[in-house]
């Protein structure tokens, strides 16, 4: 009787797979972007700007879509993203 | 004549955005995403594997989409990926 009772109340994590890209806003200088851009042209590549970003892919255990789509937001508020500097975007895979 | 003559000649080059993304093969070690997998948890995220990788955009300009194909997988090969330690992917986006 425990068992079942422990049973029905059992909430079921999903596991996600969240990868958010996070990026310097326009106008913030990126010095990695631009010695790139620079090697990239001295090796006769027709190249213009270049940015770079980072992409985290995170394995992520959540009740749902929508919890692991708050706590993706969070994580960049938190931790991930600068908000003096930074954009982010991210998406959110469900776990086969 | 001449004028005509070098019209019909002329190529013109068209702009492509690479996205180039640089991620570390399997069974490498991420320090970056171990710090972060870490800190995440500490923040109360029920986190497993971090993986961090980085994401070139860049505008180029070549003849067609072949072209510009070929040069983003030779500027991975000479300059953006390791080719002991990363693997590397890219999508092509024509300019409007």
């Amino acid at each position: 009787m425990k068992a079942l009772k422990s049973l029905g109340t059992q909430i079921y994590a999903m596991r996600y797979q969240l990868k958010i890209e996070v990026s310097l806003k326009p106008g913030h200088s990126d010095p990695e972007g631009e010695t790139t851009a620079r090697l990239l042209n001295e090796l006769g590549y027709k190249v213009e700007t270049v940015n770079v970003s980072k992409v985290y892919s995170i394995f992520l255990e959540a009740e749902s879509r929508k919890e692991a789509e708050m706590k993706a937001e969070e994580m960049c508020k938190r931790l991930l993203a600068n908000p003096t500097k930074d954009n982010y975007s991210f998406v959110i895979e469900e776990e086969k």
